[in-house]
Parts: structure tokens; sequence; C-alpha cells
């Protein structure tokens, strides 16, 4: 029971047929794929530069109030979504710019660092992305109006190790860098440099994060060993939504109880849209946070059209901060029957009650069901998801690692803006 | 030309055909429904209320920093989207509470608290609806905890005007009363006490929300009048949606180029979601924000699944904030050819880059065109939707105004909390 609880979990009301031999060779296909390093980066991570990332950590703690992160796509998703889950404790707080084009986005991050000691963490593969690298033109100009001389130690480049514009920049400017691995795309880099800068500098323990991603990998080096594939969570879960897939189920609804995982929420849509929606196929992914989305796209859910199906992530044990439904004279709203119940008792209640719910409607629901919502199992969760999405990406016949429709607004932007080169 | 930018437009690619009786007859329906009531709301509010409201503002707005608004769906999804698009300066911050039954939620809501004067606005028809009626259980407790006998001033219940938990409760201890009418549902409800109490504690001017709202609304009365109800956006784009629904595109995805846009996707997708998705059919409603989501969902718009269609929230003129890109030496970027370009003119060349990527990949895309982003046009666009959202529903046959299909999961929660009565 307690090995039990302390591993990810997977459970559906579906069976399911797992053929092994074909899990073995997308894992070694995935393992010698030009963009696979994700694979075994758990453990094959580089020591000098993760230190350095802690120790560089420390000093923006000490000089700025803010770290504004530039950076698109799997440029930020990955982060944001862990610092919004945990919501740790440091001196310094992430902003985010580069996002988007918008003049208000800018406007107000401006608002926030007027008079704030900042640090900028620019990530970009080649510097020449449209959106960061506008940003990095206007937090530079700020930057250097604020500290002349001492500005170019403030900012912080990740990026590709030996070419490409932001590279050559800080390497003429003697910005700080770190590197955007060659062979780990935008969306499966969280656990490189890309994430593990602005996740230590707000305070999350990046070895814990690291150490919860090489239990999973272990996990499937285990199962590969033992010829258990067909048991493990990452696994069933692929092979189970390419089979939901096959069967007609089109959208898939990522939905979690606990509103800090919103963010988190963004970062799966991303990992598992541009790893499956190419070729005009791909299961739809959407997100939904609640009890609140009950109230909302719950009715769709409940009784709309039939071709989605469900992902509930779970926490079995409640960790962190919890509270007793307090006692009220005369029972004036008719919850005294709560009364000296745990929140997270009845919150866990309400989920079960939408998973059964739900099945009773007609949509499958497949749980992930996790021990307690912290570092490592956070790191864990992100490993898993990975790993599923690869699978699933290779089940349906696609490059996992490509994203040639995001080219298109591209060229046509370009177009529209009057660039010649 | 200056008439035609001062007004709504929808604009697609495809051809329509609307017929106008049909509309005539919804309208009729929608007029004598017993929820039909925000039909005619921005000319028929009762304006006593109304003055109460931006009196009781005031007051909140001198004695608490922040104002504690407890709800859930559409008890708090409108006005979070309005105070979100316009960023309004206040003294007092609206926060959020009893849309979720997460303890990390209320223990982050408690540590704002801390030794900060606080309102509590609790927004509940019957005030017996789980997640409110436990927040407002626990905030009671920490209001009265600092307040003492002071406390029951500093509540403000919008709910039932007769009958109820909540209006009994309010009544014997003296909250003040706002109403929740019998005839609006919780979607269709920004419009009243349930919105434009948060919306004008948080800065809003709410006389301009409604003359926006009003606009529209005398748009539809004049193209009645005239015969023309088929060239009205708001129809256009009911027409235009269930056409395609027809036609087997399932999902729509709303999609804005302003991140202060984000909850008023939440608010969409609420309106719609409930309003449609029911008697196992609708369009699925689901939300992107960009350039980011051009970064994640983006490839999957582009070259996924072709069932799908798009509807773009846009602005023609740029209100607010700009930026030029400024001039560097050595163009490191690449970015030379923007220098001295408008940073919102950027934003609008991505805009339509976006649109024809997309129809150039196979998704039809809808045009929703504003004036500028601001309240009277915020007032528009709620009132748009409303009534684009109802005769949608009326096309597909479907009730606009119920959501059967939320009461599966309370039910089930009920048994699971052993509530007996």
């Amino acid at each position: 029971m307690s090995q039990s609880r302390s591993t990810l979990q997977f459970q559906s009301s579906q069976s399911l047929e797992i053929d092994q031999s074909q899990v073995k060779q997308f894992l070694q296909e995935i393992e010698t794929d030009p963009m696979g390093g994700w694979l075994n980066l758990p453990q094959d991570y580089g020591r000098s530069e993760f230190k350095r990332i802690k120790k560089t950590a420390q000093a923006i703690q000490t000089n700025s109030e803010y770290l504004v992160c530039i950076g698109i796509g799997g440029s930020y998703l990955g982060h944001r979504a862990v610092i919004d889950a945990l919501q740790p404790q440091s001196p310094t707080k992430v902003l985010y710019a580069g996002n988007s084009l918008s003049p208000r986005e800018l406007d107000n991050l401006f608002a926030k660092l007027d008079d704030k000691d900042f640090s900028i963490n620019v990530i970009s593969k080649s510097g020449t992305t449209t959106e960061p690298a506008i940003a990095f033109r206007f937090l530079k100009e700020k930057l250097f109006a604020r500290y002349g001389d001492r500005a170019a130690s403030r900012i912080y480049a990740t990026t590709d190790a030996s070419f490409g514009a932001l590279h050559n920049e800080a390497v003429q400017n003697n910005y700080s860098r770190f590197t955007v691995p060659n062979n780990i795309g935008g969306r499966y880099s969280v656990l490189t440099a890309v994430g593990l800068l602005p996740l230590a500098v707000s305070g999350v323990d990046i070895d814990q994060l690291m150490s919860g991603a090489a239990r999973e990998l272990l996990a499937l080096r285990s199962s590969l060993d033992h010829d258990t594939l067909d048991s493990l969570p990452a696994v069933q879960y692929a092979y189970m939504r390419h089979s939901l897939y096959q069967s007609g189920l089109e959208t898939e609804v990522f939905a979690t109880f606990e509103p800090c995982l919103r963010e988190f929420g963004e970062w799966w849509k991303q990992l598992f849209g541009e790893s499956e929606g190419k070729q005009h196929q791909g299961i739809l992914p959407t997100s939904v946070v609640y009890t609140t989305g009950l109230h909302s796209l719950g009715q769709y859910l409940q009784d709309g059209r039939r071709n989605i199906f469900e992902t509930m992530l779970e926490f079995t044990t409640a960790s962190g901060p919890d509270f007793q439904i307090p006692s009220i004279a005369n029972n004036p709203d008719g919850l005294g029957y709560l009364e000296g119940m745990k929140l997270s008792d009845i919150n866990q209640k309400a989920l079960q009650a939408t998973v059964d719910a739900h099945r009773n409607g007609g949509i499958p629901v497949l749980e992930i069901i996790s021990p307690e919502l912290d570092i490592i199992n956070l790191g864990r969760l992100i490993y898993f998801f990975e790993l599923a999405c690869a699978l699933s990406a290779k089940l349906s016949g696609v490059n996992p690692f490509d994203q040639p429709g995001v080219e298109d607004y591209k060229t046509r932007m370009f177009e529209l803006l009057g660039r010649t080169s």
C-alpha cells in the first residue's frame, strides 16, 4: 500500500491492449532521435551548469526584486506552470515578457518594474523569434537606462551553446550564458536551463524537481528490464488515449481540482497539441479547473456531444494547508452536515462525484493519480507527460518533435511587416 | 467610415442565409421567457439599486483594501472578465473565493487578507451552493474575529430579493442586500448587481458599461424596426456558427491578441457551453490568447483535425499605451526592419497573418471587430455575445437558459458527503 501510494498510477474503466515490442521500438526511436535528448535528461544533465544555475539564482535573489523572463511557448510555459503550482517563497519574483505583442501587457510590466531592481533572463534558441526579440529590445533599453554600464551583468541569456543571434550578442556583451540543448525542443525543455534558472530564482528546489523526474526515468528502465512496460502508467496513458482517439473521441479535457494547476494545463496543452496536431489529425487538447469548471464547461461535459474524453490529474494525499468547516449557529446555509469535515476531504468527494457523473454521462475518464502535490511529484509528472506524449505521437505516426504549422503565420507576418531578408 | 468604425462588425469568408422571420420569432420567445430578462436589461434596469451600488462601492473603497467576492460560475466569471480586461484604478482590489474546494486556494486568500481591511460580497441566488456557502463560513469567521460587532456591516449579500437561505440570513443579520433578478440566469447576469457591485468597487464606470450594452440593444431594436436583422452582427454570428456546426465543425476556438482578455474567454466559454451543451449536442467552446497560443495550440489549428472554426475578437483602434520599437546598434537580432514601428501595429499585422494562415490551413475564421478596447465596447460585447448565444441555442433547438447537467455531480457529491436532506 505505502509502495503503491508513492508512485504515479493510471486508472480507467476501459480495457486496453499494449504491444510491448512496439513500445520498445518507439523508445529506441526516441532515444536515437536528434530531438530525443529529454528522455535520459533526468540522469544525464550537465552537473556543472546545474551548479552554476543554483549559484546564479542566489546572486539574482540578492540584487533583484524581479526577474523578467523573456520567452514564448516552450520557453516559459513549463516554469510558469511549476512556479504557479508550488508558489514557493523567494526574495525575487519571476515576471514574464515576450509572449505576446500587446502594448497593454508591456505597459503593465513596466508599471511593475518602476523603481524596482530587476534582472532579465532572455530565453530563445535563436534570438530572432519576433515576440521575445522585441521584448528584449524594450527591456534592455530600460535596463541600460537604469543601470548604465552595469546593466549587462543583469542579463542572463539562455540560448544555443555555439550559434545564433542571441548567442553572439551574449558573447560580445559578456552576458551570463546558459544552454538550450540542441537535442531538446522547446516544449520538452522545462528541465533544462530554460526552466531551471527561473525555477531556482523563484525558490523551487531544482534538485528535488530533477530527482522526481529521475524516479520516473528509473521506473521506465526497470519496466524495460522486467518486460513490464504494459504496466507503466505513462505507457498505459499513451495507449489508452490513442485507443479512445481511434474510437472517434477527438477532444481531451485535462482537468484538475487545484486552481494552482491552471498553468500546468497550459503547459500540457502545448506539449500535446504541438506534438500531435499535424497531418490533419490529433486529439484537440483543452483544459479545465474544477470545481469552478463544473459550473461552466461541466454542463457540456455532462450533456453535450459525446466525442470527448477527460483526463483527471488527482492527488491522493492532501499536503499543505487544510481547514475544518466551522460550526455556525442555526445552520443558515444548510451546511451543518459538513461541520468539522476537512476541506480537502470535501474536495476529494467532489472529485469522485465528478468522475462518477461524467462516466455515467458517457464520458470516459482517465485518472492520473499522484502522491501529494509537491516538487518531487511535479518533477515526476513532467517526465510522465513528456514520455506519454512522445509515445502517443508515435502511435499516431507523427513526429512528436517538430511543429511545421507554427511557421505559417510567421511567414505571413514577415510579409505583412515588410521584412525583406 | 467613422460611423462604421464606431459599431461592432462581423466578418467571415463564408456566405450565409438568415431567415428574418425566424429571428423575430426567437426574439419574441426570448422576450417572453421567464429567464429572458437580460434582453431589455440595458434599458430596464432598476435605477435606484444602480445608484445604491455606486454609493456602496464608494463606501467600500473608503474602508477596505480588499473586497472578497464569493461566488462560482456566473456569479464571478463576468466581473472578473471585465476587471481583468480594463485593469481599472481603485483603492480596493477585488479578490475571489468560493469557486473551488481547494484548501490551497483558501490559504492563499487568507495570506493576502492578513492585517488588511476587507469586506465580503457573497453572491448566490440560494445561499446553499456548496462552494460559495463553505467559503462564506470561513470568511465570516475571519471577518467576525477581526471586526466583532461591526463585521455584519462589511457583508454585502447579492441574492434573491425575497426567498432563500442567504436572503433570510441577510435580513436577520442586517447585511446590505442586492438583487439577483428572478428572470436572469447566472451566466447572463454580469450587468445585474451580481457583476455591477464588484465592478464599481474595482473602479469600472458602470454607467458607461451599461450605456455600451444599451447601444447594442438599440441596434437590435432598430434592425427589428427596419427589417434588417440579417445585417445585425450578433445575428450574423449566431447563424454563421450554427451553419458551421451543421456542416460538421464541432469545436469553436475563441481567440484574442490581448492577454488581458484571457478571463473574458472564460466568461465566453461558460456562456456558450452551458447554453448549448445539452441533449448530446452543441459546439465545444475553447479559448486561446495570441500570439503565445500560436506557439501552443497554433500548431493544432494550422495542421490538426479540420473539425474546428475560430472566432477572433479584434479591436480596430489602438487605445491606451503604445510603444515604438527602439533602435539598436548593429541590429543583433535582425529586427532592424521594425525600428520605429508601433507595437500595436505589429500586433495587428500578426493578427492579419494569423487569420490568413488559419483560413489557408482550412479553418474558417469568424471576425468580431470592435472599436477600441474600452468600457463602452466591453458593455457592447457582453450584450452582443449574450444575444448571439441565446439565438444560437434557439437555432439548435435547446433551451438557452437551463443547465440540467450541472446537477449530476452535485447529487453524487451530496451522497458521498452524507447529506441526508
